[in-house]
């Protein structure tokens, strides 16, 4: 059995990446990442003057991103088949090479690595690497403290329900609301019914170039894919 | 005004601190660390090999940990002493020299620092670099993902009352449950009432040497302050 390590690469500063990662990908000779079809990639834009000139390069083009809607059974059959095809390819690979695939921030914490994890299981051993999630750089770049003593923090997705982001939003003292896109509307009602929107912040492009923060309640226009929300907790303190 | 970094290191393998706070410290003049007194402290031992022998530290030994309950106002007032000198104290040094505050995991996921980071807002440059969470370091340990699709993440203290932890636990997708010690048997108890203990792991030093995985449900005995419970979420997966 050969060998997959998945390797976080934080929230997007390659400088955030850890010592380990950035060894790993230095050395790396077989290198794959997922990208939209026609895009660069964020993953492979973080490793840009890392990645060894000699290596090889296993672009995953997703199918689909937001052309259908998830709730389409069409969806989960197109990427369903799309991480067959991946793991079968990488469990052939790894019979004999050493494969590193890249993944934005934290793999464990909603990265699509996963879906071809549990597909390697048995037929490849796969390692993970942890990294910084792409909220903690948002957080940090608020430049205020997200948690204090005994608060409780949740980590919603604005791909939910607009009831369920309120009801959620009104019974936490911290926040993070991950996949915004199209759904920052609906969020910023959500947070207006829970009287949590005048405390929200939105956060994008988190320590990369480009980074932006704003209120919530002043955002208007497109935010783009990566962007998050936080409130954050006004816990015990001494 | 100076300038005072606080570094976060990760969850405790040196290799997962970020190049950006492997680099900060290697040629750091003045580090400091919180530690309990009499202890090397945890935030120092990551470091070891890794800071230069010429750098100053200032080890900063909390007067009080788990000996005074932390309703007693007594504890509250020694503490916000042991705060209030120490933010002084970094002020005046950080007019003439750059100072390099050691904090583990992520400094603004409830990190000691934020009570010196409150104090030195207007008298001190403070900049604040994001580590790897103590949890992301744990659910990576337990070899399998955290969460999927639009899973809710609850982030609780086993601080908090049995009814609150398994109110709170019945009604997430993925949980992690911080700062544990003594409060093993409440957390098992509210985790059974809310019928989540089949699935919850318990992670001792994640990813530091003696590391240790098990269900939560077989755990008995001691488990060090450096423990983490996770029940991991089941969402969407193509
Ligand atoms: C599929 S999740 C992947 C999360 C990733 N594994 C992590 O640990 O952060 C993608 C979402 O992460 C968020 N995200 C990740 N990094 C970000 C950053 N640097 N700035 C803003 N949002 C980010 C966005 O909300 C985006 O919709
Ligand atoms: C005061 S909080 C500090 C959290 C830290 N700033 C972080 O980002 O993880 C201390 C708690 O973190 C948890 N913790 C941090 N690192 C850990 C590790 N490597 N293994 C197990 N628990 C850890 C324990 O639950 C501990 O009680």
């Amino acid at each position: 059995m050969g060998k997959v390590i998945c390797v976080g690469l934080g929230p997007g500063d390659p400088e955030l990446m850890s010592v380990k990662a950035d060894r790993m990908i230095r050395s790396a000779q077989h290198v794959a990442y997922f990208r939209k079809a026609g895009r660069s990639g964020q993953a492979r834009k973080i490793v840009n003057g890392i990645i060894s000139k000699d290596a090889i390069e296993y672009p995953m083009e997703y199918p689909v991103t937001t052309e259908i809607h998830f709730s389409d059974p069409e969806y989960n059959r197109l990427l369903s088949e799309f991480y067959d095809d991946w793991a079968n390819r990488m469990t052939e690979l790894s019979q004999t090479q050493e494969v590193i695939v890249l993944c934005e921030g934290d793999p464990f914490f909603y990265g699509s690595f996963m879906h071809l994890h549990s597909r390697l299981q048995g037929r490849a051993t796969v390692d993970v690497v942890p990294g910084i999630t792409g909220m903690s750089g948002c957080w940090t770049a608020t430049g205020m403290p997200i948690t204090w003593g005994d608060d409780v923090l949740t980590v919603l997705m604005a791909t939910l329900p607009e009831e369920e982001l309120s009801r959620r939003a009104a019974d936490t003292d911290a926040l993070a609301v991950m996949k915004i896109g199209r759904n920052l509307p609906k969020l910023k009602r959500a947070l207006e019914t829970a009287g949590r929107l005048e405390d929200a912040w939105l956060i994008e492009r988190g320590t990369m170039e480009g980074q932006r923060v704003q209120r919530l309640s002043e955002a208007t226009g497109d935010w783009p894919y990566f962007t998050i929300a936080v409130v954050h907790g006004q816990g015990r303190r001494p």
